[in-house]
């Protein structure tokens, strides 16, 4: 059994870490650590827990941490770069859900996320948790960044098309819709029920935390710069997210069979047969993308559709996936769950 | 292994038997019918089951239902009852998840549902498969009918009190709010999305066809005749029940104690913490009842709080386990997934 | 034209008194105050008010409400009690949305508020603002205490009941449900969009401020002690409150026609024909409460469905309609907005 | 005053020109259709305008459309065509809120439609209501075609791009989200709560019936063919349309001063200050478009994002705005409503 540590877990992507290591068969949840809910029962803050989960959440300093194999941070930005030197020298590995290791150069990194590095040289070997680009390294991996919702939809269904270079790679756009679950379990006025409800809106269209990470992916597949238009919005559903996808072609092939063959192996990623419009309730709950590719009227443009649970395969499931290769278990392994519909 | 086959899978009930029947590790599907969608993949209606499911729907006829160990009839009211015959002269054994075996008494059923019974004499053998009830007597049964969304939470938050008769019989009160796909899967005017959404109506009142067979329920396990109040609500979720239930107390009891006793050996009923207000969330997705006891400013009027997921506990999940019951599998085999949320 | 203040213009109810008051005949906004966002536009914050406000917020100090002839408190509970006394003495008279002035006495104001009251002189003056009730009183008042949102839906609703003594006044029950902003814009985990969005649950079963000033109000229509359950729930809908209420019959009466003469003169009141079942909806943005009466299978049980805007005719309308009849303008002046469906 | 007739009134635009007609000061409601809803009150279909509306539905034969000013046909599309020869010979004006006059070449509407245009003659004189670039034809019209929804938004937000050039018109990129009740009042399973709620997806991405309207309409304010990629999505929301569009810039401009000059004297048309993101429910119920413009890092790409209300502007609110243009109101009247929000 895997011993696991988790780190702030009275999140969204916390509580839906725990909902699946529960249900994990070889997984051994030691601790979970919340500084300002220490000492209460986890199933206290989280009902839908009850029965399943009978720790208390405790203080980092009692959670003995070091005696885990891996840990999970599920904390805020700028956490896990703090603790991850210690817990790696006691040969705990590490899978960060937040920000803190997934963007490689550290002057971006600090422009984006408004703060200092304090683990540069952790950072320097951290390996990016897309499973579908980097298994191998996740393998031996000693800490692992998990990637963020946004950036793994929009990079799974742009991989295709930008490691083969058929499309522009200097006007890539991604429209891409979230779940409001994907701003996580703050007390902040905008994503209020009666602020998020029958409403729709772009946000961040200046620039978004994600962009960078999304360029960063891209132009590793590319082996070249690639440029990128971002556009998240808030949309009123508590999990998903819908990245819509647009590039102009280059050269031609049958895209539809690249994306099927690049995707053939991949337990997660489910490539839908041609004329598909994938519904974000289609992975609800699940560690599962799913992707339909279009070209409207058979034009120069490529719409490329892709869905994700934002809190599955956009945090926690992937986590958990990347766990499951680092560990040598069935890759997998706990995440068998099927989609909730309706 | 048991040979499972599903009449009519088309609707919510029918997809949720789907999805958690593919999670049985004792069950495997032979069949699924529906007449109007033979030779559709099932995963081409319910892209949710895509990997999971490989079946077509099939014509009735086609389906060789009488090789199955146990059928669903996941149908309309009025289904069963002209198709079991032939099924249980097979020995195949039945579980309606719709009404036609619900209500003992014949008069009552045609009253309320609006047309001759077919099977009268297969109607007096069937059980009612609300487990907490009747577990014994669904063990041989050849005909389980199972039972309502609103009865189960209604009954379940009920029955303590009028099995032990500490409160007045006369003057029970239901109010129970359902989420929409309670509703059905019905091409409907009244539960369009621009309809129900941010809107909040009482309906039936005059009369729900839930009311007899709540009425018979606790007039069985109070050994005399019980009144009701039942006024259903229609509340812009999809899954859910919400029973509020209110009680005159003619004789003091520690109802909390009372509950936890009553459903201290049942897996699939939580008695929660004096104080608790249990939410529809923490029974989303999962087979499970949760349960509060009030008794506000120390009154004469006892409050309960009933929640579960109106296609699990109330429908699919419960007939999954009345099938293990009657299959003599683990209770809660199939049917541990943890609840949903956020 | 009536010059008119609003004292704490940033929550739901302050953005639905300028949305009202905006298109109000009668009506100058001299000023909206609010320390934490003073010299911010108040179109800055809420857009929809874009082209029809053009104030900006401004601290209450440099606010000049003694110039005003009314000024609503839009603030927390607490706050009118402290500032009601100076504008009282420059001549203004005071409308508050909050509850600092609805519950008589005094102590158990202080018990269910958890502070001392700092103005009873006042609060012995103050007129409880239901104009189907205490219009005469309104007229001439100099504060005007504006009902809660439970209470105008649970009062309209009991009030031809009660008054004519005709049921069971110890065992009243109201069980109520509200829309989220009834929790107004705070900053709150527990009304985030990904807690109370697709869940209902009840709340504050054990006891709600509402209820002692909904006691109040039927003990003094019954004129005799009234006794009442209360419960409320949280229902994933941004406006509306449904109130379902239930009583037992003690003489009998055409319940229909006593409501329909209760109400015959009331604009903002509309009882419905029988078996009509209200929907939130149908009131929506609109300064209404519609009204339904049932009496199930004949029983002795009466159900009483009362819907209203919570924001409207449970908080800024009722307030605007009190001002209308404060300063002898038509009843209905600015409150002629259609609901607005769907 | 206007007396005016509605063809098709059960519909969800169809109420909705009920509530804004209902407080239009110029404007008597002779007569609203429908055949399958004769003799019923319109109010017990629609309980929202109970005490604003009084009439029947009626048969259209009996309706006396002829006597009419001006008749609105809030039907399928099909039907006004078949029907505005006699209603214009007669002297009668029309307004058609469904899309039999949108499109000017006959076969293109056919290819679109899948029907045989009925009125070509009809269709070569009807001016396309959109009073942004067409109000002088407008003002003399006797046959408006009133736009689509999406229409609307798309060619609002692209329009001052297109009229001056300064974008490339061959890679237009339309990015739609639409609440709901954009898909009708009608009974089909794929807009059901259940369906609809807590889901996200893309549709008709193949093509879609908007996409001709708004290259005609976008080619002609060009003077030269435009190619648009248009890709719709449902939101689970009642009303509003988000439209986020993508232009490649070919020639500089200051691209925030060129849309506030181009809307400066536009009444419904809300340019928003630099960095704005224009939420839904900013417009909810009114009839007005908020743009806000951005240029994402300053590169090439310029980001419009445009917000309507689907049933206001998209619709009824644009279809009275024609109305009051065609018949020299001001061409405010009875649109004077603010936004609901929340």
């Amino acid at each position: 059994m895997i011993k696991v540590g988790i780190v702030g877990g009275t999140g969204y992507t916390g509580v839906e870490l725990l909902r699946l290591l529960a249900q994990h068969p070889n997984v051994t949840i030691a601790a979970i650590t919340s500084r300002g809910e220490a000492d209460i029962y986890v199933a206290d803050m989280f009902p839908s827990l009850r029965g399943a989960i009978s720790l208390k959440f405790c203080k980092p300093e009692a959670a003995e941490l070091e005696s885990c194999n891996v840990v999970f941070f599920a904390t805020p930005n700028g956490i896990a770069m703090t603790q991850a030197a210690r817990l790696l020298a006691a040969g705990v590995r590490i899978i960060d859900l937040a920000a803190d290791f997934r963007i490689r150069d550290v002057a971006v990194w600090e422009k984006w996320y408004g703060m200092n590095h304090q683990a540069p040289e952790i950072l320097s070997k951290a390996v990016y948790g897309l499973p579908e680009v980097n298994r191998s390294a996740i393998r031996t991996a000693r800490v692992v960044a998990n990637p963020g919702c946004f950036p793994t939809a929009t990079q799974l269904g742009l991989l295709p098309l930008v490691e083969t270079g058929c499309v522009d790679l200097d006007s890539l756009i991604a429209d891409t819709k979230s779940g409001v679950s994907g701003a996580g379990r703050k007390a902040e006025t905008h994503i209020l029920f009666s602020e998020a409800a029958d409403n729709f809106k772009a946000y961040g269209v200046a620039g978004h935390r994600h962009l960078p990470e999304i360029r960063q992916g891209l132009t590793e597949a590319a082996k070249r710069n690639v440029e990128l238009t971002f556009v998240p919005h808030l949309t009123p559903m508590i999990r998903g997210i819908h990245a819509t996808l647009y590039a102009r072609i280059t050269r031609e092939e049958d895209f539809q069979q690249l994306f099927e063959n690049r995707y053939a192996d991949e337990p997660f990623v489910d490539v839908m047969p041609p004329n598909s419009h994938p519904e974000t309730r289609s992975v609800r709950a699940a560690n599962l993308c799913r992707i339909a590719v279009h070209r409207p009227q058979g034009g120069r443009t490529l719409v490329v559709l892709a869905v994700i649970d934002n809190l599955v395969k956009g945090a926690a499931g992937q986590a958990i996936q990347n766990m499951n290769i680092m560990f040598n278990l069935e890759e997998c392994s706990g995440l068998t769950q099927l989609p909730v519909s309706p």
